[in-house]
């Protein structure tokens, strides 16, 4: 199986390194195909690597690997010909050039709603991301599993993240309450795994770090 | 600190009860707090704890639990009376009553553009919710962090699934494509945890199960 990176910075260099060193055969896409940065990393990777344009990338792989810049992708995945049948791994995420959120597909979030309601309340996103069995326990032998929270008041936030840590919870504070627009959909993950994936409901995330 | 409980159902029940045990005073707010649930769920929970409308609830508690159905929400909340300067955590999700996508917040992902843009192509959305950092090494200690993938073709999910786990990680199927209306959200939590929340960028998340 040949697989074709279609971008090949910081993910795909990292990713289609990591699939040569298993034996697969890859091919790093590049607008410069020929550049210093594409003759170092094909040297670094090793001999069951090539670098290539974006077009011919796509058409000798199987496995085409997306993860340029997001405001490129349209244009790059446009010119890459006919990809029927190819499977296509988008990397990439919609971001804003800061980093601080999605350019789409969110727009607000039910604590936004909440927040409009409750006027003068200080409002803190907490304890949606699990079901009501791991708040009964939330222990997993000695682990300890997350429980996110946001707001836009640090005293309230400091109450609430008490509050989670008292029942056993790793509580960790994920920024301003617009922030439950990655909380929400992260509860809906969970939701989706426990009843339409088959998982059940004894299952929680857990952070590592090192 | 008295805790008021908007909503005392299975996490409202849940939290309430934790509470109580650890001697937080708490007062199970119910459209019916002289109903038989109610007097359940207080002789269950203990002494600290007794019923109330929601509207005495909110009037005689520091902090408020807002777990009702989405659905019950913005009428519950505007019978609350004065909330100023209370802290009110927000335990709901905006969930459609099927639970298959959130009602609000969120109505494309960047995964759906691409699929738009790639025709023909078996899109496959991965690789989008850790660092590149964690991506050349997943190990953390003996543990292998997880890896969620979503799109509309098994057979292309079970090769990107081999991918994943040929590099080290826990490479689980979170479902359909619309769900990277999740996973996009989710990479928009570690970016911001790496980078606002002072993090850096060795972590990840591990499943729990029991």
């Amino acid at each position: 199986m040949t697989i074709g990176i279609i971008g090949s910075g910081n993910v795909g260099g990292a990713l289609g390194t990591r699939w040569a060193s298993k034996g697969y055969q890859v091919i790093f896409g590049s607008r410069d195909p020929a550049g210093d940065d594409m003759k170092k990393l094909v040297a670094s990777a090793g001999k069951s690597t090539r670098a290539a344009t974006f077009k011919d990338t796509a058409a000798a792989s199987d496995v085409l690997l997306v993860a340029t810049p997001w405001t490129a992708a349209q244009d790059v995945i446009a010119g890459l010909g006919n990809l029927t049948g190819k499977i296509v791994i988008d990397a990439m995420n919609p971001l804003l050039p800061d980093l601080s959120a999605l350019a789409l597909g969110t727009n607000t979030s039910g604590a936004e709603q909440v927040a409009s309601w409750a006027a003068g309340a200080k409002v803190v996103k907490a304890f949606n991301t699990v079901g009501n069995n791991i708040m009964e326990n939330p222990a997993f032998g000695q682990d300890r599993p997350v429980l996110f929270y946001c707001g836009d008041d640090a005293a309230a936030k400091q109450t609430v993240m008490q509050l989670a840590a008292d029942i056993g919870f790793d509580a960790q504070d994920a920024g301003a309450l617009s922030q439950a627009r990655a909380l929400e959909p992260f509860a809906l993950l969970w939701i989706s795994l426990a009843f339409t994936q088959g998982w059940g409901r004894e299952f929680a995330f857990k952070v590592l770090r090192r």
